[in-house]
């Protein structure tokens, strides 16, 4: 493989992609598709509408199926590390294989929770397959989000914190703006701060997008019901949320 | 005016635009450029070059100058406060006279660091003029620091803290990792952590992008007198930097 991009493709809707990843695209002659299972179609569906657009030459989609994956273990860390030494097997396999050059496309920005860039910094550590890579910003669900409620991240001059559920519940609310991602588990019901507002987005950009915002204690039982109403109903969710004292 | 899109288009390289923004800019009549004075006359030209090879039909570009402001207020807040009503006074002779659909091309992403949304709320609540408006998310200069040293904002599962030069002088490092924006003082170089790891770029996405990255304590200096030389060839800078415990 003579060269790799690694393309951000927004959050959701397939029109989030940039010029600069549509070009990078076009260079490409080989996906990588990293899976998320079946339930999570719809998000290598968004992938492949993208490519569908935009891209016309010759190219070939190599799906790789995501290894799968303890979601509450007790050593968070290892676990995680665990599951890139695994992916990263299964790429050097896939890498192997190309002549030429290679895309992947990342949901989101590559930079934000997404495990593509250590897996690559893993596999060229590794040294069985060499390659150079480029990394081509994205849209982040953070910043569609606020797009859909129209609101600034923070107030004027503060901070903005961005963080998962796990650590939310560790930590609590940073100062200024607290934005909460990888939350499976409404950990915003475990705040004890008297005044916080919620700002909350599931399937951002996405034909089932639902919003609601509030006085977090006004709101969040109205949360916890439609998530779970949401999520059972599709077999899956993807929701993000900022929340800031008042 | 009917309609009014906010557009994100991204922190540098007119490439950066997402379809979505350029559907919304297909859509326009009327373009409020908000400048930057004479001396980043440059980001003004990355706007009016996206403009140029995505937009065919008949528009009208209204440029609307940024009112003076004070950089080094006592009271930063309240000198932040004023200067936004001064833009609102502005924007709102320029919407009155519109007849259609609006938009404002807005740096990076507009809910970071911005002040249009919280101007367009203001102008919103002063009742003068009527319009509803769409906020298009954009790639962030943060993300682009990122992708440009392919790296990830945050260690596993750690949270990532997004603050100003300003407050990086008051509140120190956060836990995990910090990115810092809007420093004209290189805020870094009166951190006393004693390991700190930096990742620093310039103009991202443009002509002059400059990156350097190491300890703190190893490339401070040589950012330091980077950043000035850079600052005096070109007359303004724009920089952003992550920092991170080792
Ligand atoms: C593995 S992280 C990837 C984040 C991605 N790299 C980005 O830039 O947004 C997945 C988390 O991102 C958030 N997320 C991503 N896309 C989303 C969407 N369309 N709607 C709501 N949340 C989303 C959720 O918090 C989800 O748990
Ligand atoms: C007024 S804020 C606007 C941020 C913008 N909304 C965004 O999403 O990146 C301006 C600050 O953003 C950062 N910035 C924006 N564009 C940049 C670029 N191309 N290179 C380096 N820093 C940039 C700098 O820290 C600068 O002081």
């Amino acid at each position: 493989m003579r060269e790799l991009y690694v393309i951000g493709i927004g959050a959701g809707d397939p029109d989030q992609v940039t010029m600069q990843a549509v070009k990078a695209m076009r260079r490409a002659d080989v996906f990588f598709v990293i899976g998320k299972g079946d339930r999570k179609r719809e998000l290598v569906e968004v992938r492949t509408a993208i490519l569908a657009e935009h891209v016309d030459g010759p190219h070939r989609i190599v799906e790789i199926a995501d290894p799968p994956r303890d979601r509450t273990p007790a050593d968070y860390t290892e676990v995680v590390r665990d599951w890139h030494e695994r992916r990263a097997e299964l790429l050097e396999a896939a890498f192997g294989e190309v002549d030429g050059t290679g895309a992947i496309l990342v949901w989101g920005d590559p930079a934000l929770y997404d495990s593509t860039l250590r897996m690559l910094d893993h596999v060229r550590e590794r040294g069985r397959v060499r390659f150079d890579y480029t990394v081509i910003p994205g849209v982040t669900s953070v910043a569609a989000l606020a797009a859909r409620h129209r609101m600034v991240l923070h107030r004027v001059g503060e901070p903005v914190h961005i963080t998962t559920g796990r650590k939310l519940r560790e930590d609590g609310l940073g100062a200024g703006s607290t934005v909460v991602m990888l939350d499976g588990d409404c950990s915003f019901t475990e705040l004890t701060d008297p005044d916080v507002h919620i700002w909350w987005g599931a399937y951002l950009g996405m034909p089932d997008e639902t919003l609601i915002e509030g006085p977090l204690r006004e709101v969040a039982a109205r949360i916890v019901t439609r998530r779970a109403e949401l999520r059972a109903a599709k077999g899956w969710i993807m929701d993000v949320y900022l929340l800031r004292r008042t």
